[in-house]
């Protein structure tokens, strides 16, 4: 996720005790001492072909001025490079300069950082140029990279003599503790290897804080932890990072008391200046999915008035006549496609989340509140479909514009009886041209709508097809944008700078541990 | 210095007892911490105008996407870089991406790496490409670089935020010890500016060894250390750097005996593969100088055979007819001008050894060493007059050619007697069109001739205006090479790999305090 807004003069209005218990709840990291699989080099121009020549003694290959190295880790891992570097010839006479690529696919190593001219910064690409002055040497560097493929070029060396890499390693590192999750339920190895690759992407994002992807952003955006909480309560179980995360958003929210899109926790805990409307919401109904995993009292003595807050001011966005202001619209995301009309599907958001609200009220004995919550969702649903609903052409529309996003929200709001929720949903692929959905979140959400419909067949069939597609095309973690029609799209102009292990996408192994192995549910977070 | 020359299967002999005694030679390194006097921004093209734009709040300056900052840190220093970095804006979102280059002279600034193509390696040029992940942040650099001026260029930040330098500073590093140094003798302004900005050279490249350089090759090369000891002699008087250096070149040798031109002493101790002829006959002359300041036996004891064993070596290559080989020949340096030969300049350097060398034997009492050396010295200044003196033309010629390197090792060879030499040495300039020296190397050994000629005046004028015309071209530190004929000439294909603080070049401060502030000289390293 990146986004760009800038307010200016913003200061989080941040809260020292919630702060406190979130670096209370800091996690251990886990680590594991990964080696290549192999090596190959890379020509100028881009050849898949090349993949095929690998270079099994790749420590005896000698690297002069120019000349390239790429290793392959196998899959995708996160964590530090140590690389033990030697050299052939004469005793070097000058340093040698290494340009280092990291990269998470394929498909990168041959991307060129200075053809990217989007709107996200240059400086998330994963490269280094490095000096190294002395020979042999071991050096590890200092940032983490998110990679499967290291390509290292010899910027130069000297006539005197050529690099050669003796061994390279990979220290992994993740909150995430394997040895906690279940076999795969299922027995369709389709839908083992999607598991499989979820859960990947869930551990390799899974650091201090859940993170959105750990390539580019690399830090907790609401969105992407509502997701990756509910796909770690069917897998690492690890209940107090989602705590924490909870807590850090609560602890350092907008002036007016709205949760963030997105946090920074270095070098301290700062919310960042973007809104993002029903990712504020999304807080309350985290909170709510939390409480269902733990009963824990302390959160929910703690958060509760924060997440009722975030409903009580998203309802101030809504008009007398119960449509969503505009402002509020232009703050919904829902996905990266463009043009799409949100105002319904923002209202939406609101009547979804009431739904928790509620809960999260009788939960803690609030009965008045519960009341008025009950009051408020009777009242908007019935607006939603006064405003929203078009009986001619038998589905909602958003400032007449058609699109699967406001049937989708619509859906999971509850907007619609069963039955002809269920007919709607039948309709989906209708609505779907127009506005292409371009993300696994809004896609998760989609099969979220088909299961709550009773589509389960054609939700299992769309997840099938859809990270199917990413796994065909080589994922070893599931990406943050994919259009299986346009292979190489990318919302932030460049394909180079998209994040290929990316949080919000880990679904499947949720839909697969808790929707598409079992007989029946006892929870619905959809 | 650098020079390429590959030995295959080359392994040096080295002597654990000399490379033991070296170690405990290891010096002490002093500290200072120099904060930038100015700023300025640099524009996309090259302008000396922009050098008077001083920026007065370089901390309050904010820098965007491809914006610079230039450091002037007042002079030359050698040592660490250390940044306080700071942002405005909104929390960064993004790394902030920078380019970080190192510049000895304010040229270097606007010259391009992509524009060299010599025969260098561009490793060489100090420049960095980093990552700052979190910001604020105070970060130190791991590489030592030499620089006046530090150009910061932020590759990408993001549309939130700007860079702000909050603050800057260099903890240099060297082993000479300032307070040691007696003030300059002369009264003269010019000379008392040639003289500090010697002992700056000096300074600068006194490290752990003497190095040749700090910018580039950062290590001992046997030509520089004979002149950087005779000027530490008359300034910092560190005879233990001197000794270490001696131990060094003596415990890794060639196979053969032969001292290496240059020796690298990371991460071990070991001799280049490189043979530069009359390199190797200066570890004798500078271990005869080193035993007039220091009367240490030890070294004598330890050192005398080795340095013996290099005349005799260099005598294997004089013909039976009193002519040196050609293989030596080709092996001799003398300066970086191109196409000179050297045949009797290199005969020329063995005699002026020998003069050394007998002093060795005399003081070790060794008196069938030294009059054998005598009778070498004789045979070979009746040779060398005989071969390559001509009548006609009353100066040397080497195969055919005149050049003013001939004339000048002959004269310091005492070749001819002091009247003959004297008027050679008047006709000097006769001989310097053809092939005029490129560096201070060179300049230093024709100043020695002219004053072993007795032509102090003309010495003093040419190195007040060889050495002057650098200070008027702006030095800091002096160059390794300089013609100010041309002042954009490098020996290696481009001027932004040249040196611009090298040992070889800070002779001035060992001639002004020994020969040009004096009435009677006691010593006669010429």
């Amino acid at each position: 996720m990146a986004l760009i807004s800038i307010i200016d003069g913003f200061h989080p209005m941040n809260n020292a005790k919630l702060l406190d218990r979130a670096a209370e709840l800091k996690p251990t990291l886990h680590h594991r001492i990964v080696e290549p699989k192999g090596g190959f080099q890379l020509k100028e121009r881009y050849s898949s072909e090349i993949k095929d020549i690998v270079l099994h003694r790749v420590h005896h290959l000698a690297l002069g001025k120019g000349d390239n190295l790429c290793l392959d880790f196998g899959t995708h891992n996160v964590g530090y490079i140590t690389l033990d570097l030697s050299y052939s010839g004469s005793h070097p006479d000058a340093p040698a300069y290494l340009k280092l690529k990291f990269a998470e696919t394929f498909k990168e190593l041959s991307e060129n950082s200075d053809d990217y001219g989007g709107w996200i910064s240059t400086s998330w690409i994963q490269e280094e140029f490095i000096h190294v002055d002395v020979l042999p040497a071991q050096i590890t560097l200092p940032r983490r990279y998110a990679f499967r493929y290291l390509k290292i070029t010899t910027m130069d060396t000297s006539q005197k003599y050529k690099l050669i890499v003796k061994h390279a390693e990979i220290r992994t590192e993740t909150s995430a503790d394997w040895s906690k999750v279940n076999p795969c339920p299922s027995t369709d190895p389709l839908l083992q290897k999607m598991d499989e690759v979820g859960l990947r992407t869930l551990a390799n994002c899974a650091q201090d804080v859940f993170e959105d992807g750990p390539k580019r952003d690399q830090r907790l955006w609401m969105g992407d932890l509502r997701l990756q909480a509910l796909t770690n309560y069917v897998s690492f179980r690890n209940y107090d990072l989602v705590k924490r995360c909870l807590y850090l958003f609560a602890g350092s929210r907008f002036p007016d008391g709205r949760i963030s899109a997105c946090l920074f926790t270095k070098p301290y805990v700062e919310a960042d200046d973007t809104w993002l409307f029903e990712y504020s919401l999304f807080f309350t109904v985290a909170l709510e999915e939390y409480m269902q995993q733990t009963d824990d009292e302390e959160a929910l003595n703690d958060l509760y008035d924060i997440a009722m807050q975030q409903v009580e001011i998203a309802l101030r966005f809504v008009t007398r006549d119960g449509r969503l202001s505009k402002e509020a619209a232009d703050a919904a995301f829902f996905d990266w496609c463009e043009g799409v009309d949100k105002e319904a599907a923002g209202l939406a958001s609101i009547i979804y989340t009431l739904r928790y609200a509620r809960r999260l009220a009788r939960r803690k004995n609030d009965w008045s509140q519960a009341n008025w919550l009950m009051e408020q969702l009777d009242k908007l649903r019935e607006a939603a479909k006064k405003n929203y609903w078009d009986e001619e052409k038998q589905c909602f529309v958003s400032n007449g514009q058609v699109n699967l996003f406001t049937q989708v929200w619509m859906v999971l709001a509850d907007v619609l009886p069963p039955e002809e929720a269920k007919k709607l949903m039948e309709r989906s692929d209708e609505f779907a041209h127009l506005y292409p959905m371009v993300t696994p979140y809004m896609h998760h959400y989609y099969i979220s709508a088909l299961l709550r419909a009773g589509l389960k067949e054609k939700a299992l069939e769309h997840m099938r097809f859809y990270w199917g597609s990413m796994l065909d095309a080589g994922a070893d973690t599931f990406w943050e944008a994919w259009n299986p029609e346009q292979p190489d799209a990318s919302p932030y102009g460049g394909s180079i700078i998209n994040s290929y292990c990316h949080a919000w996408s880990c679904t499947p192994s949720y839909l697969i541990r808790s929707w598409f192995s079992r007989e029946k549910h006892t929870d619905d977070h959809l």
